[in-house]
């Protein structure tokens, strides 16, 4: 799909997919921290967000192989074409490929939430895969372009190995906010860029880039930076919001609820994320 | 060995060993979370397992290495021509060294087995250093390839250098079944691929791959993400098939034996699951 | 900005932190090992000390900002030019950058000191991202210069990336004394280093070096080697400066006040420090 | 010195540091396991050997120096020609800055078993960075030679890196007795590596080997494997012997002190070692 479009789609996903993974590692980190000595259990929110979350990835990547076959000028599910000896619409299969990735992503998270049998990790295992199959190919998809557009996609790759070696971590450093955040950074920066990979090769209005310019793929290097420094703040003024909004929400609560426990409570949670910090 | 068998041999010994260590590591696990307080003693039958495989690796490898000097071309264990100046049947030579080194795991395998004196992980080191050495020679094998050629070996290395780092990370996070599972995924990788390879470079019927058309690379490389995930879908289902017949199985044993306890064990299993993969 | 200057302030800021990091890791080691059982919080000095150092950061990097772009012949906050249909000042704009980065690492500095709800290890991770941020944008930045030009930078980006990797390990790894100091001489390294490549670039005296022979960059490879031998005997030099200095500063304080416990007093310390670096 | 001897000497002092390692390595492990509960001190022999190997590193790198310096050809400690404007021989210079880093692990070596202020890792920390440092100048080192000589020397800096890789995880990794064999393995292998070199470069008899024959680098490839092998048998006997030797000797020796407990502890020291191996 080489057009804005075709850029924009996935972008909007990862974006959600960042924003979505920042928000629910505040709500575990905000519960986790004040969470009360009575009840130890995991409210059952947080199940139903983790089944939303892997169904929601199973059903996009579906639509997604959808799309990429069945659309008007796609492959139609043939792949090889004995009458011209060709191979049909590469670029289309590529695409379903990598959605195929992100829809065993969707499955593991939701056997990973469903069974207890299936070890934890599995999924971030399977997310991390999928970063890398997207890596993989996209790493050989850009033989043969124009110096920009190449130089585009080696950049996404920089998000992309990035977010698949920060997944990659989380299996084996469990509930470490850090790299639950980076992780939600470059999702952020990743559906980013896509966008302006989008409006840089297809621009919307106003003249096209020359694409082999130079000063243009520098431009573009730098422009990367700025991406990054933006998730950054995105993340960072989300989990504030996050934050404070829980804590203005439950704090109500429970005055209701208990009354003027309010001050040693505060202390209390400051104290766990010390010491929660330090364990790690 | 250029041709269709000389792929198919390795692939198959792959395609066992990933099974066998899938199958192996679900048996650790069923038995490490349904073990009794009473017999805390790992059952004989897993040292055997470990004999086993250390023993077919060493009688393996070295069938593999005669194989490989006294086939009707090979060298004869001859390693410089004089008369003409010349090194013998180098490729011959370059698999032989392969195989040794799986024979040299073979043997650590055995050793780690038997004797408590040497260093438990010492086995895992040894076929990390196997997998390292086919990938070092394979990545200085395909020199003068054509197009098709040296893009098939490179993606094998991929697997190969996977599988070395998956093994050199056991040696450091033992009981992760996480790392093994990926391990085992990474070796019927390597297994199904070699095959591919052997069915890409001499078709058994249809005609020659154009061995130096880019579109036929970009295909193999997607491809090389099916077989990924077809291992993975591998794995899983022997990992589901082998963990409810053992249910089964064994579930059948203790219910003769000590009638209605099943229910409580069940939970205990589930928790014991669950606390395992947290102290990771 | 191309002349000795604009290498050897960066060099300046460089040394300066190194040194600083330095001297920061003794006071706190040297605090931890000699900490009396009564008093076991932290002194406020070193609170202190950790909003200094994120404070000057961002005045820093904002001095800096506003130099590169207010400079005579700097963009003036102009990105692009739409009458040439050019990007000006792209360097400018890419030290800007650069410096930005910096800043965000103290302002995480500052909100990690102020606020225990900020997870403590962010200003680590900040600090990496600002390292990782300068190396890629000098990476893409060597492009079309002279063979001796080009090799400084990279050598460069050795020690750029190898503090980005150390930032990075001390998210993970706090309290490790030997990763701090590692860090430092990292930092003196880059400074050193900047200072070399101002002087070999734009030389204060005598002939300009010849930018295209193999052998200087030969030299300056070797050259380099020496740069790092120096930072580890600068790193080691003021560790040894700190500690006796405190050690004969504490040590008559404490005469005064409890008299005549030293001896066991600094035995207990040298024990309290192996036991420390055997616990990480 | 481009010669077979040039070649050789440093070989054999990377023989005797491999040998010297592994022997040091099974002592320690010996001890460690058979250390009796009413003795928990380490015997003063163990820091005798630390002080001999930094001595001696100190020694022999200081010998290397001088002798790179004031030999015939060198360059006599002049840098710099300004009657030719050229450098006086780089490749002396290069080597003599080798030598200084493992200089710098002598005195640090020395340092860390003298004094308990000296933070324990700091000696593998400068290992690992005098393995860097070899490898980096040699990287460069390789420029314009012929296929056979630059491909000799690229092998090479497979065992010099992954020796560093392994010094460097011995900071964080203390007292795990593969980690510590494994280093063993590369120094020996590094040391029959520079033995191959100077054997194919510089033949002591027969005719010179054709350096551009691409049948000949890929031979040396698989010749690399095989001194990989070799270095692996080296390290398992020498471990072998030694730990059979050390329990002969102490046997012999505790059959008189103790009488017959020696069955007894022979089981304890088993489960000694199974105990360490599983808690790292």
């Amino acid at each position: 799909m080489a057009n804005f479009g075709g850029h924009a789609i996935p972008g909007v996903f990862f974006l959600l997919f960042g924003f979505w993974t920042t928000i629910k590692t505040i709500l575990h980190h905000y519960w986790r921290t004040h969470q009360q000595k009575g009840k130890p259990l995991m409210p059952p929110a947080f199940k139903k967000m983790e089944y939303f979350e892997g169904g929601f990835a199973v059903f996009a990547s579906f639509s997604g192989i959808m799309v990429e076959q069945f659309v008007v000028d796609g492959p139609h599910a043939h792949l090889y074409d004995t009458v011209n000896s060709s191979w049909v619409k590469q670029m289309n299969w590529q695409h379903s490929t990598m959605y195929m990735f992100y829809g065993i992503y969707g499955i593991a998270q939701v056997a990973c939430t469903v069974s207890s049998l299936v070890p934890i990790g599995v999924n971030k295992l399977t997310l991390s895969l999928a970063f890398f199959v997207e890596g993989f190919l996209f790493y050989f998809h850009v033989h043969g372009r124009t110096l920009l557009d190449a130089h585009c996609h080696s950049l996404l790759l920089v998000s992309v190995f990035s977010a698949a070696a920060g997944s990659m971590l989380e299996v084996f450093i469990r509930n470490n906010i850090i790299v639950k955040l980076f992780n939600a950074c470059m999702f952020i920066l990743q559906g980013s860029w896509f966008f302006q990979i989008g409006l840089v090769l297809y621009p919307l209005s106003g003249p096209k880039w020359d694409e082999t310019l130079h000063s243009n793929a520098m431009f573009i290097t730098m422009c990367f930076c700025w991406h990054l420094a933006m998730a950054m703040l995105l993340v960072t003024s989300t989990c504030c919001m996050v934050w404070f909004i829980m804590r203005r929400f439950s704090g109500r609560r429970r005055d209701i609820e208990i009354g003027m426990r309010d001050t040693s409570n505060k202390n209390g949670s400051q104290k766990a994320l010390l010491e929660e910090s330090d364990e790690e």
